[in-house]
């Protein structure tokens, strides 16, 4: 099989991304996007839905979380990722999995119908995941497009995937929130360094490979400013799978709670991994594809 | 000597503030503060100044710190400090000893006039250091109130300094800008833990005594917002000394270089350190008490 986005080779390269980014403009329900918020997340790779979700909603929600990290048995799992020093829970992956709430929220059409009209077909979730970023110690994370990390690990053929996300606190310019370029979803950063094997056992700690340089940050930001990812709770982010981001620790008194569900085009299901030598854990690249449905 | 400010003990306490903040509100000089900005001053504890200084202005300090980075004599110097991973330079203490340019930036009325205004006497410098926190791997530095380590470790009497700085960068929200949290001047959080022997060698680079716990700072932002302190280059801003501020780390592709002037009242000379068994060294607690005279 061809592959479009070599990576973690012996060079850093800068390469034009071939795929599109907004596959259909078929409206596919009540909640898909109109012609000018196509046009903002074709130009921008990503856009922000703000109040998408009542605060009823979130409550639920992180009641939910709590109960799963209160769980004993739960918090054992290799889904939950705990801080390199402290040990607290950092991140919480397929949620949808451990609980009918998050599975139904997955499926929500505020979400559903806009990733389905993205990706112009039908999807399935690559996987999900709650990243808690705490309070005070909360650390940064450098650098990376997803999908180069899902193509070379993963498998995932071409870039037509992405991530939708919901503000489960406020996400401030003051507590380590997402910081993205603007068009860089357009330009594939090709990474240095072959993959380890069980690279992604440190990397959903501290990622070292499919990171770019700062001659690669400054190339994407030549004329471009940073954008972050600022929103009140209940507000909904969507963004291209290849976008570049990246964010700061947060030495905040506020915690960061955002809930993630990466969804791929059933058309584009995981081959072989296309930069590393075997396949990430099986919950990181989830193989139930069958298409989602709207509830 | 009365001790209003006991700090480094075995329990963490957060004290009002006994001393003024506007110690006079006579005019200096035409620089000086206005009742409106003395009022800001009050209320938050610091004030930025957009456009004080011009471009040829910053891009002669910046041509400055070039040269005294290129100098392999100074840079061997304690008074520069490295980063802690990589040994690129951090901090240069004590610029206005260096160089001619920053002894006159020093003195220049546009800071002079205000400094002695809300000081409410003469003054001279406690220190004065350039931060460069650089692009993509500057790293955070915790919640602290300058003056707490000044009272324990230097010995300064009372909250009768402040300190002026100039953003010779952007500071933006993304490349690791101060936050502080306005009013927090007014209280004074007493740290738990012992000052151990020469701890400025090590906390210039990691600060571990005198940093608040996070329910400190979340009493100090109960009913607060935290502030950026963002501005083009070229921006002043004059701080309390008894703010508490701290910075996320720096994951963008752009540095940030500020220039800061410590200012201390003549009648707030140092005596015996408050918290500590011995004085930090000698350039972190300058002993030139004579007067600075506006150029």
């Amino acid at each position: 099989m061809t592959d479009f986005y070599p990576t973690r080779g012996t060079e850093e390269q800068i390469i034009t991304r071939s795929d599109p980014i907004v596959y259909s403009k078929k409206n596919v329900g009540k909640y898909s996007l109109d012609n000018i918020a196509m046009s903002h997340y074709n130009d921008d790779g990503y856009i922000i839905f703000p109040n998408m979700f009542q605060s009823y909603e979130i409550n639920q929600m992180l009641e939910e979380i709590k109960n799963m990290t209160q769980n004993e048995r739960l918090f054992e799992n290799e889904e939950f990722i705990k801080e390199p020093q402290s040990n607290e829970l950092r991140t919480i992956f397929n949620q949808h999995k451990f609980s009918l709430l998050f599975d139904k929220v997955a499926k929500d059409p505020r979400i559903l119908d806009k990733v389905q009209q993205l990706l112009g077909s039908d999807v399935y979730l690559h996987h999900s995941r709650i990243n808690i970023k705490p309070a005070y110690e909360g650390k940064s994370f450098p650098w990376h497009s997803d999908f180069e990390t899902w193509h070379a690990e993963d498998g995932l053929p071409r870039c037509r995937c992405l991530t939708a996300w919901i503000m489960l606190t406020d996400n401030t310019e003051f507590n380590g929130p997402l910081y993205l370029i603007p068009g860089s979803h357009k330009k594939f950063v090709s990474c240095k360094g072959f993959t380890p094997d069980n690279n992604y056992k440190t990397s959903l700690k501290n990622q070292e490979y499919g990171v770019p340089s700062l001659d690669a940050i400054r190339t994407l930001t030549e004329n471009q400013d940073l954008a972050g990812a600022y929103g009140k709770s209940g507000t909904l982010v969507i963004h291209d799978g290849n976008i570049m981001h990246g964010s700061p620790d947060n030495i905040s008194p506020f915690s960061r709670k955002n809930v993630f569900f990466v969804f791929n085009s059933i058309e584009n299901k995981p081959t072989l991994p296309f930069g590393a030598n075997k396949k990430r854990a099986e919950f990181l690249c989830l193989k139930d594809f069958t298409p989602l449905k709207s509830n």
